[in-house]
């Protein structure tokens, strides 16, 4: 069976670009990994326009990877502030995929501005595509797609 | 030191966005992931407008994701197909963290569209957080997250 014959329709990659495919929102999850929680921090750390970052805060919001707290500071009004839920939590491990690459590659031999370290050893964590055998695989070439569910019907 | 301080000018998530932080940009690595190379099979594959594409592809190219390789088909004028460099395979990580948050998250208990595959011993394959002691990591809140470089300077 040909790679190309599998529907697309179906796609994970492009439903999950569909709710957070967007450099905006990849950013405003940046900065909830980091604990990053209010507006107006995040607009400040990502540079977002504010219309926009109102826009994609409230996707988020709506599909339940990030969720409105309110809080109030002494003397303020009430306000919101956005936290990573487990779904959005779950992104993590994307965004580290976009660090390590640009790490490798954008860093023009400069020290990368953020390390990951294992919280409870301090070394330094990294992604690695493993197989349910335990083989850690040397390449993406390791990898062999399958089509299944509605690309395997008969035609 | 608070988690919000640290150069984002430097933030190698932002870079790789700028450079692929893009549906059609990641559609087309999706498609070249699986071997789909010619740009009629790429524009029906991913749905992307024909400008639209032309201007991601170019762009691939420019940054040394893809390459640009001639070929011709009998009786047919010459053509130029598109193949993932080391470069480009290196951003397979992240295809497959999207895939796996849109499997778990966005399949609504309908079997995943695509499995990958160990290719040496068929066992399915997935992305882990593992750190360099060997811990694999069981959520993303294991991650300390440690700003590096530029944002360390003494203010």
């Amino acid at each position: 069976m040909s790679e190309a014959s599998w529907d697309r329709s179906q796609c994970s990659v492009a439903g999950t670009l569909a709710v957070v495919g967007e450099k905006w929102s990849l950013l405003v999850l940046r900065e909830a990994s980091h604990g990053v929680r209010r507006f107006a921090d995040i607009q400040r750390y990502t540079g977002a326009p504010k219309a926009v970052l109102t826009d994609r805060l409230a996707t988020l919001v709506e599909h339940g990877i990030l969720r409105r707290v309110p809080y109030q500071a002494e003397g303020e009004r009430q306000r919101h502030e956005y936290r990573l839920t487990a779904k959005g939590l779950d992104l993590v491990p994307t965004l580290v995929a976009l660090m390590e690459w640009g790490d490798k590659y954008l860093a023009d031999g400069e020290v990368p501005p953020m390390a990951l370290e294992h919280r409870s050893c301090g070394a330094p964590v990294h992604l690695e595509l493993r197989c349910d055998e335990g083989h850690e695989l040397a390449s993406a070439r390791e990898i062999h797609a399958v089509p299944k569910g509605a690309a395997l019907s008969p035609r």
